[in-house]
This record gives structure tokens, sequence and C-alpha cells, in this order.
């Protein structure tokens, strides 16, 4: 037996999500059922992050067992080739050892945020980006959420259903940028709370319209009060980008 | 009467082409219908360039005459309301002079073709790039197709369907870049010969997994002979970028 660390791609769209749930086709049980497919075996596909409904990624990492002698490119190009033609894409299979866990061996999650600022609709990016028509102002963005990054008690933006046990996370970088139409927001965390970065990005487009100031930011963090969040961002701006761990590769 | 210039981005993957066209939805149709539906009136949308099936656009040109009395900003807005939800935005419409003529007042048009240079397929790129998977050099692209570039007799890199009166086109740029796991293919000229920028891909593809050496392209255009080119690339990687004009506002 091996165990094998996936990195996957994946358009969230057509999906409830990462997890596999009752009320429709999820991510993990797309890559279960491609496992199962190529080796026969039933197995369980423990992911990084659980992606919301939507929430697209480029690096969601996942580990899984396999009693089949393998070795990662063929399980790669295997995979693939039963995934076909839902859009998840599995980008690297490697062997790690044995004691390797996606989730809990994280160290750091990256994620993107992208906002296309502008009064036409996408159309090339239609479920990739959350469309705002008004005009933002990122730099302001920027600087307003530098006032979130560290330590926080981030009751504020964190959904309600959060099986979080504690609200305090450490954020380690809130950066937002332009380039052109699109407004970037890059966070990296340890981890995160159910909904933050959507909360914190729907906090951010209140700032960077000019209905919120920085001090409206850092007063809503420091309300510990959900009520005081800025509507959350839809999740078609949303994506996984990579996950960090100390070690995996044998 | 007033006649508009729009600036339109689309995804080509529904469409039979740019074109009205009997067996299938057409971009030209879609924004025809459009106007109709806001204005009632039927007119013709005449475009800078006619785009194949599948092929994308982040900045066609068209222009078309409206009776009705209206402005730039509430053609554009009308328009996109009656596109959805088919993927055609209308980035911008702006009244210009009677004469201008989107088509043969175009002084240059700027395509861009993507490559996803890479083993996994795409998920989130799906039918917006050509995937390859063997390692392409993009240097060795690039320094080949310099080639290419200036006055030529382009036969070798048209299709045999092709209009145009003569095969001779004036080539301003051909650049390829490599960014990470794509391969950025960036090339402008007045007027193209049609399927020119995906044989010209095609060939390029062949010099960067190392099958021709520059000599082979350099051959390929001298034999001006159709059967000489490379396999043409698909059209999911292709976009019509932009369309220069010398001044068009009224």
């Amino acid at each position: 037996m091996a165990r094998f660390k996936l990195t996957i791609e994946y358009d969230g769209a057509p999906f409830v999500g990462w997890q596999r749930q009752d009320n429709g086709p999820s991510v993990q049980g797309a890559i279960e059922a491609a496992i199962k497919a190529f080796s026969g075996e039933e197995v369980t596909v423990l992911g990084a992050g659980r992606t919301d409904t939507g929430v697209h990624a480029r690096g969601q990492v996942a580990h899984f067992d396999l009693e089949k002698d393998s070795d990662g490119d063929t399980v790669r190009d295997a995979l693939n080739a039963h995934l076909r033609p839902q859009p998840v894409s599995i980008l690297e299979a490697a062997p790690v050892a044995p004691e390797f866990h996606a989730r809990f061996d994280a160290t750091a999650r990256h994620y993107r945020y992208l906002i296309l600022n502008r009064r036409a609709p996408p159309a090339l990016e239609r479920g990739r980006v959350w469309q705002v028509a008004v005009a933002l102002d990122a730099q302001a963005m920027h600087a307003a959420a530098q006032a979130l990054v560290g330590q926080h008690d981030f009751t504020t933006f964190r959904a309600s259903e959060c099986q979080a046990k504690s609200p305090v996370k450490s954020l380690d970088r809130l950066d937002v940028t332009r380039e052109g139409e699109l407004i970037v927001i890059e966070v990296s965390a340890r981890s995160f709370l159910h909904n933050q970065v959507r909360s914190m990005a729907g906090s951010l487009k209140l700032v960077g319209q000019g209905k919120w100031r920085g001090q409206d930011l850092r007063a809503a963090l420091e309300a510990k009060d959900r009520t005081a969040c800025g509507p959350v961002a839809p999740s078609a701006g949303l994506y996984l980008m990579s996950v960090d761990y100390q070690k995996t590769e044998k």
C-alpha cells in the first residue's frame, strides 16, 4: 500500500463543493470514482481545504491510500482519463510518507479572489470572477486590508455554520492589487474560518467603492460580530491556489 | 441616424463563428438580435475580423447604424441586457463618424494564441487553450518565428478556402514567450489570410518540440505550398485581442 499526494485544479461551478454530499456532485466524489475506475478500490480522498460550491482550485491538495502497485505519473494520467469530461484535473500525483496528511500537515493555504471591475459583464471570465460595475480603489483596499493581517478574532468574517473551535486565526498576507480591469486579492494563512476570504473580500469591496473607510473595516473586525461584516462576496471569484507543507515527497 | 462602433468580448465555443450562417448561432446574429430587441430595428453589424468557430475575442470591433436616438452607454448596457445569457459582452459602444467602417478602416489586427504546455488537461482553461503535453522550447519558437515577420507570400499558412485576393501579407509582429505553463504567441498585422494565425501556431509548435528547426519553418514559408504547413492549431487557443484605427471617435 502507498499513500499518494494529489495536486488538483478544478472549476467549482458544476460541483456542490469539494466535499461529498447528498445533494449533488462533489470534487471529492469525482476523484474517488476515478480511483475506483482505475484500481477497483474504494478509498476516501482527504483534501486540505473544503472549498464551497462554485469555488475553484488551481492547487488543492489531497491524499489517499492505494493498494494497487503504481507510480505517480501513472496515477495522474489514469485519474485524468477517468475524470474526463468533468472539469477536474490532477496536476500531480506523488508517493508520500504513509503518515502524510493533506489537511493536518498543511502549514499555509493560499487563496486568490478575483474582481472584474468594469461595467460590461464578463463573457470569457463568466463564473470565474465577481463583476463589480462601480469603480473600486485598489490602493485604498490594500491599505485598509493591512489592519486584518496578523492574529485576530475573526468572528466578524466567519460564517454562522463555521465549525472551527476558535475564531482566532493568524492572517499572514492580504494584498490587493489592480491588473487592468482585474482586482486581485491574495490571502495567505495557516488556516481559515468558513467563508473568511469571501467575507473579507466583500467588506474590502465596500472600502474600494468608498462606502467604508479603513477605520470602518478595523471597527468591523474589532466588533467581533457577524452582522458587522459586509455582504459576502460570491464564490465564483475565489480560488484555492496552493497549500504548503514542511516536506512531503518520500 | 447614428453609426456606432462596438468593442466586443466573446467566448467562441457556442458559436459557428463571428459571421451569420445557416448552420448555427453566430456572434454577429446574437448582436443583431439584441439590437432588434432594444430598438426594433433590423440592422447588419459589420465586424473587423470574421473569427472562425470556437475562436474567442477580447476586442473584436464592429459597426452598425441606429435610427433610434441613443448614446453609447445606453446602447452598451441595453445590448448587454439583451445578450444575456449568451457569452457575448459589449465592452464599449461609441458614436462614430457615418463613414467609419470596422473592416476597411482597420490599420492593424492583434491576435493572441495560447498553448497550455503541460501533461495534465486544463480544468479552468478548458476550451480556452491548446493543451500540448510534450515540452516546448518557447525561445526556439520565438527565434524561428522572426523569419515570418515582414512582407511575404503566406500561401503555406493559408486555408484552401481563403478568399483573399493575394497571399502576400505583411506581418508586423510574431512574438513567442513563456509565462509558467502557458506559451503566449502575439501576432499583429494589418490583415491576415484565413487560418493564418492557427497555421503559423501549428508550425511553431513543431519547432517548439524540436521536430522542426528554424530553417524548416523558413523552408515551409518559401515553399509557398499549403502542404508544407504543420497541422493547423485548434481554434480554442485563438483570441482576437484588438483592432487599431486611425481615429474613430466623433
